[in-house]
This record gives structure tokens, sequence and C-alpha cells, in this order.
């Protein structure tokens, strides 16, 4: 493909591509799953989604020189991870939803157990993909996939959220719980995008970095906003369910104008973070400039 | 420690060592989690357990003349899988089970959704450790453990157990549920534990496998038979439990006799196996009589 395609094609070309990982990642004959588990987890995963995070994923491997084949495995894992992290999110003990990706939760679908098994052996799925990639020290990405995954990410991250529904948040403790619950895994996503191309100084690694945690926290922004101005329909998850849940959210806290503001920081944080790279961070800046923009 | 110490020297050794390792992974310092999914992934792990697979990688480790040391991190992580699993095997949808090695199970201690999220976080720690263990393609290590854990091994075990509670099944099913759901990860548990020692030929990994599948196997035998003829006291879990579910058993499908004489055959099996290791597999062949003569 040719390097200077406008966005809309590259994002389209490489989220085309992941479905087509994902889908052979989760094969019958891949999987050796229960037919029933097999279905759930591809349920689960394909035909729906954004798929950011392999979008990060592929666009930190742009800014290294990635051959986009080294960059799959990666792509493919921190979206099984996010996968699995929402059919549990959905479940009736967690958020107790019925709908996601415009269609029944995974739980409503197959029932509580299939969905807990289903999300578990997802998890499971990413670090076998993850483990035999033909990346240099796939040892050392599966440790930080599984960090990035865990309690010190996004299951603390959850867990937070989890014991601060219904309490007041300050903006530093909401600022917290983000970093992990969505954060650490979107910065996963950069950087085993990135350790798929060529070595990184120190200081490129600090900057990508200062791009994820920005990206990432502007992600939830919009998510916050999303959910106080979408509809259900645009979303294709129930909306307004944050405040209904009373779950301390950007908008709640600091209201709809000043969160867009604090986007708009984000944002340029973003775009700054990504100098040092030149035209290498080209598809991480059209990501950011996508997520700060998106309406679903 | 020196090698020829009784079997009960070396195994409690074992166990205290691995008691040790998995503290230290789950410290509040390693973990970095929330306070609660911290405190519920410790009640969980810590106190409590036979140790089967830690002290299964151990002693395939003496088989290839393993240091210890470089065993403590695979023994660590098949221990956290199979944590993570009884968390979730013990939820309101799965088993709803209330005790478990002797205490509240982890939902009845901690909530649901903590309990599920301790799980999910307890399985990003295996890798999170295994991935940057101190062995040869730690990655290619982490793709075992996960192939084992997910869809074609452990969970994908417990969905078969979960579909066929209250229906008949032949012998060659329930061979197949238990090759999944607690073989994959005792096989895995030996196969990792070798790997940190000198390479093996291949006939010498075919042995292995052949002994690690005999005991697996055997394990579940005897699993079956306790949950008939033990007490919940002794068990710490309840006993009877399968049978009141409605769950086909080795107890059940043959009857308690004829279990008992396929548990000497595969009994048999597993020392066979053994045969060309000579005196290096001592403890696995020691590891194979305290499985089938154990009473808790």
């Amino acid at each position: 493909m040719n390097s200077n395609v406008p966005w809309e094609v590259w994002s389209r070309e490489r989220q085309r591509r992941i479905e087509e990982v994902l889908t052979r990642a989760l094969a019958r004959t891949a999987l050796q799953a229960p037919e029933t588990l097999g279905d759930a987890m591809r349920y689960a995963v394909l035909g729906g989604g954004k798929r950011v995070r392999p979008l990060l994923a592929y666009a930190a491997g742009e800014a290294t020189s990635a051959d986009p084949a080294h960059v799959d495995d990666c792509a493919a894992a921190v979206e099984l991870i996010h996968a699995y992290s929402l059919i549990h999110d959905d479940l009736p003990c967690m958020d107790d939803d019925t709908l996601r990706r415009g269609k029944a939760t995974c739980h409503v679908a197959f029932g509580e157990a299939t969905a807990l098994l289903a999300g578990d052996a997802l998890q499971s799925r990413a670090f076998a993909l993850l483990g035999q990639a033909s990346i240099e020290r796939a040892g050392a990405a599966c440790a930080l996939l599984a960090e990035a995954a865990g309690a010190a990410g996004m299951a603390g991250g959850q867990a937070i959220d989890l014991a601060a529904t219904g309490k007041p948040l300050r903006l530093q403790e909401l600022d917290t719980m983000h970093r992990m619950k969505t954060g650490a895994m979107i910065r996963a996503s950069v950087q085993l995008g990135a350790r798929c191309g060529r070595a990184l100084a120190a200081d490129e690694a600090t900057a990508l970095d200062a791009y994820a945690m920005a990206v990432g926290l502007a992600f939830q922004v919009v998510d916050d906003l999303l959910d106080v101005e979408g509809s259900t329909a645009s979303l294709g998850k129930t909306a307004g369910k944050d405040a209904a849940q009373g779950k301390p959210t950007y908008a709640s806290l600091m209201g709809p104008a000043e969160a867009r503001r604090r986007l708009e920081v984000l944002h340029a944080d973003a775009h700054a973070a990504l100098r040092s790279f030149g035209t290498a961070a080209r598809r991480l800046a059209e990501l950011a400039d996508w997520i700060v923009t998106r309406n679903s």
C-alpha cells in the first residue's frame, strides 16, 4: 500500500487486515475449542469494534518502520485482551449490560458461564499469539502485555471503577483510574507495535509513551462526553449508563465544556510528543485526530 | 538440600519454597494493585493448596538437572493459573461453591465482581512472571502455558464440564474433558519445569509427556473417588458435590472399584514412562505415588 494514502484509506485497510488476523486466530482449527465456547469467543471479537488498539499498534509500527506483517500478532493480542475485558465488564456482577457493539452482550447471547470462560480463554489466546510472535524477546513482550492487562493496569483500573461507583472522586483519582483501566492497554498497544520495528533511543521511547498517555486519557474524555451526548444507536452500547450508575466521569466532574478544553490540551500534547519522529509518526498523529473527533 | 532426602522432606521444602515465591510475586510492591483487589488475589493463592502443579514443575526440573531457582517462575506461573481457575470455577454462574481450601471461596469473602477481577488479574500475573523468567525462549514458554490454560485446554475442559452437567457422558468423553480441564495444565507444569534444565531428546520429551498424561488422569480419578469417599472436613472443599450437581465422574461411570483398578493402571503407566530417566526422575516417580495415595 502506498504510504501516502489518506488516513481513511490507511485505517480502513488496517481494520480489514486485523479482522483477517483475528479471524485466523480464532478459527475452529486454530482454537481447537469446544463448539459453543469457540462460538462465544468469535461472537465477542469478530465483526465489530473500532479496533483502536490494533490501529495504535500498526501506527506505532509505522513510526519504527516495522513491516505490518510483523505487527499482526501484537495487534491481535491487544484486541483480544480488550475483547475479553468487555465480556467480563458486561457481566451481571459487573456493569450488567445487555448491549455491546450494537448486539446482545456475550452473556445475554451465550449465558453467563460460557461468557466468563470465553473471556478467560480470550486472555489466554492473546498470550498464545504473542508468545510465538516473530518478534525479538517475545517473552518480554508477553510480560509487558500482562502488566498492562493485570492488577497494576486494566484489571486494577476496573477494581477502582467498581469501588468508585456512587462515590465522589477527585479529578486526580479519576485520572489514576483511567490511566490504569484504559490507559495501560493503550500504552501497551503503542509499545508493542513500536517494538516490531527498529530499536528506539531512550528519548524516543519516552516520547512515544507521552503520546500514548495523552491519547489514552483523551480517549476516555471523549468516551465520557459521548456517554452524555451520544445516543445508544450511534454508540452501539447503552448511552447514559455512567450517569445512571452514578459513575464519576470527566463530564460529570468538570462539566462538558471544561472536559472539552481538557481534551484539546491532551490532543495538543499528543501531537507535541510526536515531533521528533517527523513524518514517520504520521499515522499516530492522524490516529490522535481520529480519536478526538470520533462520534461513536 | 541433599538430593537423597526422603520425599516428605523434599516435597515439604519445595512447598515452602513455592509459598515464598508466590508471596513475593503477589506482594504489595510487586503487584501495585488497588488494595482490595490485591487482598483478594493473595487470599485466593497464599496459605493453602497442595501445590501439585509447582511440585510437578520442580520434580520435572530435577529430571533435567535444573537449578530450582530457575524453575521458580514456571512453578509460580502454573499455580497462579490454577488459582485463577478455582476462583472463577467457584463463582455462582459456574459451580456456585462456598468452601475452598478450608475457607470461604473468594467471591464469598470479597464479592463476585472483585473475585472475577482477581481471577483475571491472576491469569495476567502468571504471564508477567513467566514472560520475564530467566529461561530460554520465555515467549515460547508463555505460548505453551497459554495453550494449556485456554480454549483447547483448561478453559475448554471447563466448558465441556459445564455442558455435561446432568447429561450422560461416555467414558471417552469424560477422558477428553479431564485431559483438557486438568490434564493440560499438568502437562504444562511438567513441560515448563523440564525446560528449565538440559535440553531433552525427542523421545525423552515424549516419555515425560506420557508420564504427565497418566498422572493427570490419575489425579482426576483420585479426585472423583475422594469426592465420593472423602469428607468435607478432610477435603477442605464441599464433598459429594459432583454427585449432587449430577456431574459425570469416573466413580459414577465405572463404579468405585473399577475406577480404583483404572487408577492402578495409570499409576503403573506413569512409572513406566520414567524408566529411561533412571534416578533423575526419582521425584517425579514419588510425586506419582503421592498423587495416587493422597487422601485430600
